[in-house]
């Protein structure tokens, strides 16, 4: 066997939905100009131009990523509008992204190390560009130039502004916490914004959750596999965020949960239902 | 580093569905006839045995890859019965495809230099084969057996006649295009195989367009992002085809259309709703 | 060109879904500790904690790779709790699984060659180790540890035990079988746990098959493309089982029937409605 360097790796993450065309164009050509490019599908039904979801995805994912990936992200509904597409180094990671903020909420996205390029340089796109279909014509053939080792400033110029997404931090309100859910899972668990240190800080018995109208007693738990016989549950999620599950159940559907909804933690001893 | 060839890239193109053990079993196939085979997954959710669907994502997809690549292709409405399973070479790709016309919308797909090869040589398949797991026992291990370069003149005998798929093209009408929706993407936009060219022909602000029997003015726009404000617009796909799409919508679930509603394009200063 | 070995293959068969940030967290975990692991995808939507599904979908794929072949399963109802987490070489095949059962109707999983270790050194897992997702922190960096080349002994102590799946075996019924739906696919086929040979066994003309209350006189077909015309057929799986489908429809629709469904096959000249 041969010491060699990996080959290099490209990873994909779309709205454009498992059944799309869209994807496989993009492997299409990144692997014309690369051949030994490796593509990691991270995936591709982020709901149709869903930033928030695109944000917190990315958050969940890229961190455990090793440097040097080049991390190709189309959830882009401004494409064909004069947004710029961005080739960000955040946190040691590498993004291609529209500069619509999705990559804003990446550890480190907001230090000084931050380094942000603009894409202008057409040479590395594909010829002609279509109005409607950036990610085959430009994320994939630079993200391949990248992977061959073009240097990132010659793909553009120097950026000292870009979007940020809007989403409103969790806030302190008296005993408790006011936020809302950032994420529902595949298992229909409620993931939030409101960090599980003030779920912990609670005293035993007095937890109180409300998400939307409906105010809850969970039973506070370290595991799913603690939740028998419970009929919801309050836990520190793998994120390290408050979350709300339904033991062998959709916390989602029985609360009538979506990202978005309002999510507060109180003190139970404090504020009751109408607190 | 060591410079070296890439290693082989076999794609999959299936209607199996992404919950299914069929894919696996012929990752599992491929990988044990030649481990070094690169499998890249193109789309396993081709509605079932819908070869429409099927030659539109193969025209959409395949272009953009580099020759030498083994595309595999399973949307097979006929496995088991005695339909023959080809090796093509068409436009400098490689498929292996059933022999229902699923590649025959390709560029180059009818060419005199299309090469096609009956497959007959069983010695490159799993034994015994099942009667109902062509993917597995015949597909899976022949893309093996070429990655590792065996010669396609073995794997069977050449073929001078197959399957054309029957899709009606478009036509003109008057001062107008007839066609139809081949594709429905993930969004609800809808690509017809009416050309864009016939769009952009069109004096401004009298496009009209029939989906179904629903007549449209649509505003005419290059990109979804000039869409604001409008109900619905007509553009240039990225496969270069008008397309029909509702901003921030689903023109598919607006217009009650899918894959082969008729759609018509018109000047509107010449034939009216009537017309 | 250079001979070496292939790339070291782990394969990823999980209940989170596709769109799921959770399977990119394990990719990228896993390619940080071994950027030359090639990450295969086998299925991520086995239905949420389903251990049955999850059975038949490695005994239907992991039978077809190539021995070394990592497989990395998370299917885990009991995440968090004192299960434990198993490496086990069963059949040639190496699995890290929960202990829960879904790898012991592979092939050879009864067999005195079973190897299995309880996952015990944590000198092998990401720090800290959240209580609801192993997959990340535990599976995804121990695969990556074995695709170095770390001997499986030292991940743990060997077990003698472990939890098997309490799937009733199909029986003998008189001169039929009783048995169940174990599958049902993406076409709506289903798939029972009864031998396809009982089906072969029974006289042309007399094959009745009972899914659930409804009592069937389908036709014997060797595949589904003899099967124009009928209402329903019965033929043998790809896997060697009893399968019910409809052709060109949904068995598991039409009859009403998914996995659990019971199934009886009887000799039609024998056992009527009232047997």
């Amino acid at each position: 066997m041969v010491t060699r360097m990996a080959d290099p790796i490209i990873t994909l993450t779309t709205d454009f939905g498992e059944d799309s065309p869209y994807v496989a164009a993009m492997k299409g050509v990144i692997l014309a100009l690369n051949p030994q490019a490796r593509v990691v599908d991270l995936g591709h039904q982020i709901p149709a131009q869903d930033l928030r979801y695109a944000a917190f995805f990315l958050k969940s994912a890229l961190p455990y990523f090793p440097a040097g990936v080049i991390h190709t992200v189309v959830v882009d509904p401004g494409v064909g509008s004069d947004r710029a597409i961005l080739y960000v180094e955040c946190g040691g990671h590498r993004l291609l992204v529209p500069d619509n903020g999705c990559w804003t909420e990446l550890p480190g996205a907001h230090s000084s190390a931050v380094r942000v390029i603009r894409l202008t340089e057409e040479a590395y796109w594909r010829r002609p560009v279509s109005a409607t279909f950036h990610g085959r014509d430009i994320f994939a053939p630079v993200a391949a130039h990248l992977s061959l080792g073009v240097p990132p400033e010659r793909l553009g110029t120097p950026a000292g502004d870009w979007v940020r997404l809007a989403i409103a931090p969790p806030r302190r309100d008296g005993d408790g916490w006011v936020g809302e859910v950032v994420f529902v899972d595949h298992f229909g668990n409620l993931i939030t914004n409101i960090p599980g240190e003030a779920l912990a800080a609670l005293p035993a018995g007095r937890v109180e959750v409300q998400v939307g109208e409906r105010l809850l007693r969970p039973l506070r738990v370290r595991t799913y596999a603690e939740a028998v016989g419970a009929d919801v549950v309050a836990l520190v999620s793998s994120s390290g965020m408050l979350e709300v599950a339904v033991p062998n159940g959709s916390a989602a559907r029985l609360l009538g949960a979506r990202p978005g909804t309002g999510v507060r933690l109180l003190d139970g001893s404090v504020a009751g239902p109408g607190g």
